[in-house]
């Protein structure tokens, strides 16, 4: 059982789709709900998984943006703190307790270092870095405030992003922070954001094993010149177990195997399947509007609470029906037995669950058909 | 002058990304800033164009989801009402004051079509309608409230995707609405989505008369049979000026006019211009947070800060840089010049605007260089 929402607080005024208790069937649509039995299990798995394999797990919340999961995670799921992509992300989980976030980005703008410096008086703040001029603005600001801040060097292992080159480079970046006032060096971050989600197990094995080895070279580097790496952190959902079985990595910074979206259930382990240790807990409960067209029917779900990109959403557990297309506030389900009646609710995987978290207000957990509760979308919206 | 909210209220608790007075170049990013001098000129064009040709603009407010553009375009557009998409989205606007919202879609959900009688008691409320057991449903709960909803018959005219067919099944549809309690038949939905963004001027063309053609045949029908349309609507920011001219259509609905985002821009009209009557005045205000890498540049503006489609952003007033691939937090600028720098900021023109303004809760009015308002995103995730 989780936390609930008084039942009182459903009112439009708040935007909640939901009330505590209430049949699945009763929630306003479109709205984001959590099959919690299928979210625990995934959560589980991790944690579990990375026990065993003695390496540490920091989720990210970019994924969820919720306070509650954050808390649930650091609880329950084997998590040591949390990541972030924003200052402003940040400061909502801080603000609600959670004690240890790194920033796994880039942090340039003054009032965003500002920020990040205050924050760092209430946790334990870490930021990515990749540039000389910024370390000197963060070893300001952290000077300034009085706070230590952990820059974590990235390297660019593949992904061709942020990240400065792997070997010489790093090492060079890295004894800046060492020697900046207010930061201390935490180690290096080795994201391959690009490797997550190619289809094909040797190809991404391939991938990952180049960004694990440029990875510990950087790292045997760093310490020739006596600079340790408090942490070596990546991996996503896509790739997890190769960095943990790495030797290299001591930190995961998975997001997406809370809830497993359909881009994901696309990838395959060694032996072909997909994904089988996370099941789909996130999705879209959407009402069938209108069946007047000769073929299909139409949806109330559309690009302004779903995110597509080369896929759609896939409809969950109906094979007759498909999800074909996407306008603002419409998707149209092709349906060729019109089997479809209006008013009728169908649930949808996202086909990218984190930018589609990032639009709604509430996460609206269910248990058994019923409304068990009601989590705000805390960091919806913070963008900075 | 637009009316302001006061610099005290700048506090990251409202997520607001800057203070009225302050530089362009202070303002939080990612961040949607409006040039006020484009929108005003925007609004101005489309109330003078409708004015001359005698149709009623009744804009859609989905698109910007702001009380204040609403507002204004009531005050200053020549506007008569506005369009919403939702029920939960008009809410908003009747709250705060609109007094004449058409809900352009079909509500079906038994606490929707509550919600929307309740409007009705404070505001002249139409809907769209497509089918004959929902003709019944919002009349029961019409009676319910002892209000009277306008419903208009949305007829398919070449979209595919809710409506009646034209002829005959609109009158059959028509006749229902007219003999139900509480309903009144207010006339014709006719939009035509997909030819919108047609960028061919003759291939666009030929397409809306085959909707105006058969939108005349079904106002001739349902005249013959004593149903009177009030209303003849539909038309976007593609097609207006088919259906303005057509002699059939009284009242438009166009949305995007007052940004004009990528999207739009690439359609032509009858000399092979691209729209010149509207400039764009919506950008995403976006900051360059790592040039690591060797060739191009990242700034901090991604899916959740935008929506892409088939198309990207637009760099504003830059030839010489274009972005190129867009993540969750990140964008990807080609820099084959290596120009910009860290902490630099550009603008970019959103593929499309509808979606966009609604991940963000505030917009930022800017002239001169100085921003000049902050207007919430009022009805930011009124999904329902």
């Amino acid at each position: 059982m989780h936390d609930a929402i008084s039942a009182a607080q459903y009112q439009v005024g708040l935007n909640i789709p939901a009330a505590v208790g209430m049949p699945e069937e009763e929630i306003s649509t479109p709205a984001l709900i959590i099959d919690l039995d299928a979210f625990e299990g995934n959560v589980a798995f991790l944690r579990d998984y990375c026990r065993k394999r003695g390496v540490r797990l920091r989720p990210h919340a970019k994924t969820h943006k919720s306070l509650d999961i954050a808390k649930y995670q650091m609880r329950e799921g084997g998590a040591v703190g949390i990541c972030c992509q924003k200052v402003s992300e940040a400061e909502v989980f801080v603000s609600g307790g959670i004690g240890d976030v790194l920033v796994s980005n880039q942090v340039v703008d003054p009032r965003q270092i500002d920020l990040l410096a205050r924050l760092a008086a209430k946790a334990k703040m870490g930021v990515c870095v990749d540039d000389p001029g910024n370390v000197e603005s963060l070893s300001q600001a952290a000077v300034g405030h009085g706070v230590t801040l952990s820059c974590l060097v990235e390297i660019d292992v593949g992904m061709a992003r942020c990240g400065v080159p792997w070997g010489q480079p790093a090492v060079d970046l890295a004894h800046k922070i060492a020697a900046a006032p207010g930061l201390e060096f935490g180690g290096l971050q080795a994201y391959h954001g690009s490797a997550q989600h190619v289809l094909d197990y040797e190809g991404r094995k391939a991938a990952v094993q180049k960004a694990i080895s440029q990875t510990a070279q950087t790292v045997k580097l760093l310490k020739a010149e006596g600079l340790k790496c408090g942490t070596v952190g990546g991996a996503g959902t896509g790739t997890y177990y190769f960095e943990a079985e790495s030797g290299v990595f001591n930190e995961l910074q998975c997001g997406s195997y809370i809830f497993m979206d359909a881009e994901y259930r696309r990838v395959q382990n060694a032996g072909g399947d997909l994904m089988p240790e996370f099941k789909s807990s996130l999705f879209i409960y959407t009402t069938i509007m209108s069946t007047a067209a000769s073929q299909g029917a139409v949806c109330d779900a559309g690009l302004k609470s779903l995110t597509i990109g080369p896929g759609l959403p896939r409809v969950h557990g109906r094979e007759d029906i498909e999800f074909v297309k996407c306008s603002d506030e419409h998707g149209q389900i092709s349906d060729p037995l019109k089997s479809l009646r209006l008013n009728e609710k169908i649930k949808l995987v996202p086909w990218h669950c984190d930018p589609t978290c990032n639009m709604h207000d509430w996460l609206v957990g269910v248990r058994n058909g019923r409304v068990e509760c009601l989590w705000p979308v805390s960091a919806r919206g913070r963008v900075f």
